[in-house]
């Protein structure tokens, strides 16, 4: 889509580069995101041509940053919107809706959505080895792109992951690295890894691609919702760069008329264990300070030093949204009560944005009358063991008709 | 779709029932199985009816023996059918089919299909509480539609399943009964309570209902390969209803004018672990052994006394097909070559499958020239563990590029 895709632009000063693997500006360090003629795109884009596009992320093209067709995550996206009434009644709000990305294709959150797009670019622009800082997540989809398109593969990850995410990106023959310390220690090594190796790193040097993919989980939202922008909307924070493209969509969805301007307020989730976002926010300050030693149950989302945290405080003020944050046991009663009343299992960072949603919505920062979505970013069997001692007990008997009355009886 | 599903029927003498909760023929014990009128159908259905129907399971309604619309699992369905070049490539074999259910809606396996129909017969029945005997994935399954529609449920499992499927059943507050001995206990004690207490045991009262869910697995191939059936098809075989029910798809979309008739071979694949139905195949009798103690890795296939295993042979017989099995080694191997080609992360079940079609395809009877889909079952998640000592393992190191070079140097 070479006809609607400009040129990278820094979100500091403003300075065009063009469509390589550049990332920061520099004069000013800033971060380059990827920018479009939005009046060729009006021109071009209506409901029903996305309608009848694809079954996938991909009939929002148009806003994506590549040139050429896709060639890389052609099932990814257009997961669920479903209307979640049960848990809509049991948190107490009038119009609920989850954003279901715990069945992304093909890894099982929404990072296949940035993944497609980073490779789709990364193949554009001849790099054969691929690879990514990542929490776990990032690394499961980035070595089954890789993979199912060929690329050679590296991912690092900070080494005490959940086993199922190792596993998880072991078995599609990736290399992985487990780097002693935390994320930011991952992220920085990256950063001078891609300085010397001419790989793609996903979300080092390739991140102006990478995060544009994210946009796709707003722009569904407003398409299953039947072209509205919802009141408000609740995301979970790493980085914080889904919530801010999230942001975007909704304006560029505006901007090009495929939804009326209105008032909406975008809310932003952490885990307490590291909530550097959400306590910056809740001080009233732009400045971010690090979290140095996450602690958290929800590893996925353990960035302490978030590269878009600013962005997404700007983008939570602006729309008049809040940032909150949860412990792990909250955590753990997201994921239950989610599981409990949707039949939706998500991982711990779905636990944070219920828990997020739930407070808000008791502090009244989302009146009970409105219009949600929370967005549900990752399957629950990445990290199903921090149920293993928040469940009921299996009950184990003998093959009898006795012992099953027993608990019956016992039940009733 | 009541002028459509006409009755339940004895597969045996042909007595026919009423459509509610009977699952036996009272003559002849035969098993009871829902019939359609496909006069009224064919008049009724086009290929382009279906193309504009719902992006589910549910655009083959008419195919589905419900009553009213469908009111559970309305998201299931259509997952991918991904063109593997290069698992087909790996196998020898020119134009191979990956029918993706890993991502199945809600909880990642085929399962999804046949509880989205059993449950939603429930309750046009009006029943209340719903169950299972289970090798862990339907447990999943109906535990999360039994949540999201807000029905009361109990699954029964073998008591030594894998922990992930455990967690995975228990998140829905389902109440998980662990019964100490193999599938075949667990499923005569159902039988017994289904007498007793007024439950839908989906695969036991409700196996009529169930097993037709299976159907849109088969519909969903012919849709997807531009409306032709596939030279090859193989599956893998528990109970040995999805087989048959595949076959029973092909044969209706052939009678109601959706696909050309052409011959097709339909493949079974088990574990030589518990390989009734595969053993007796290549016996050349149809008397099925039971398997008494199963041991396999493939615990989701683990079921030594196999409902349909009859009529699997018969299937296999009359299309040509055959009946393979692997042991846990060649498993595991299918798991990987699976993932590392196409990015697709199966549970052993899926690597029975993948391993048995490289046998078929190695021993000529699936000719290298031939169009071959392979039906990938359930989300390597759910059995992750099997993996833990047979991957490359994860280089650990600090976060210095020092240290990394010396990987890559190592590398290369
Ligand atoms: C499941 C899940 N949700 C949300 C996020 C947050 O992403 P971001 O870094 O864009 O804030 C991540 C990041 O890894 C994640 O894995
Ligand atoms: C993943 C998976 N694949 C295949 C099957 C086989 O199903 P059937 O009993 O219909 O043969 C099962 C049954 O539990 C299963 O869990
Ligand atoms: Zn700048
Ligand atoms: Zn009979």
């Amino acid at each position: 889509m070479k006809e609607f895709f400009d040129c990278l632009k820094c979100k500091e000063c403003g300075r065009t580069y063009p469509k390589e693997a550049f990332h920061v500006c520099e004069f000013d360090f800033g971060p380059l995101e990827a920018t479009y003629n939005y009046h060729k795109i009006k021109k071009y884009i209506s409901r029903h041509l996305i309608e009848s596009g694809p079954h996938s992320m991909w009939r929002y093209e148009p806003f994506l940053p590549l040139e050429g067709s896709p060639t890389v995550g052609l099932h990814t996206g257009m997961t669920p919107l479903i209307h979640a009434q049960r848990l809509a009644k049991a948190l107490g709000v009038k119009d609920l809706y989850l954003k279901n990305d715990t069945v992304n294709i093909p890894s099982l959150s929404f990072k296949d959505r940035v993944v497609s797009v980073a490779l789709s670019r990364a193949k554009e622009l001849d790099f054969h080895v691929v690879s990514c800082a990542s929490t776990g997540n990032l690394a499961n989809s980035l070595a089954a792109h890789a993979a199912s398109s060929g690329l050679k593969s590296y991912v690092l990850i900070p080494a005490d992951l959940e086993l199922a995410k190792v596993i998880g990106s072991l078995v599609y023959n990736t290399k992985v690295i487990g780097i002693r310390g935390p994320y930011d220690k991952v992220n920085r090594l990256c950063s001078e890894i891609a300085g010397k190796y001419r790989w793609a790193f996903v979300n080092v040097n390739f991140r102006p691609y990478y995060a544009e993919g994210s946009k796709t989980m707003g722009f569904e939202i407003l398409e299953q919702l039947g072209w509205k922008i919802p009141d408000h909307t609740v995301i979970c924070m790493a980085s914080g760069s889904l919530l801010t493209k999230i942001d975007k969509a909704y304006r560029e969805a505006i901007i090009c008329g495929l939804v009326e301007e209105k008032p909406y307020a975008i809310h932003g989730a952490q885990a307490l264990g590291c909530n550097p976002i959400t306590a910056a926010f809740k001080k009233g300050t732009d400045l971010i300070r690090p979290v140095a030693h996450p602690n958290t149950i929800a590893k996925s989302l353990a960035i302490g030093t978030p590269a878009d945290g600013y962005y997404a405080i700007q983008t939570i003020r602006r729309t008049g949204g809040f940032s909150e944050d949860v412990d792990d046991h909250e955590i753990i009663e997201g994921i239950k009560i989610l599981a409990e009343t949707e039949g939706v299992f998500a991982e711990t960072a779905g636990g944070v944005t219920v828990g997020c949603a739930k407070k808000l919505i008791e502090k009244g920062h989302i009146p009970s009358t409105s219009q949600v979505v929370l967005c549900i970013t990752g399957n629950g069997l990445k990290t199903a063991d921090v149920l293993k001692d928040h469940l009921q007990p299996i009950e184990v008997i003998d093959p009898t008709i006795q012992d099953f009355d027993k608990i019956i009886d016992f039940e009733n």
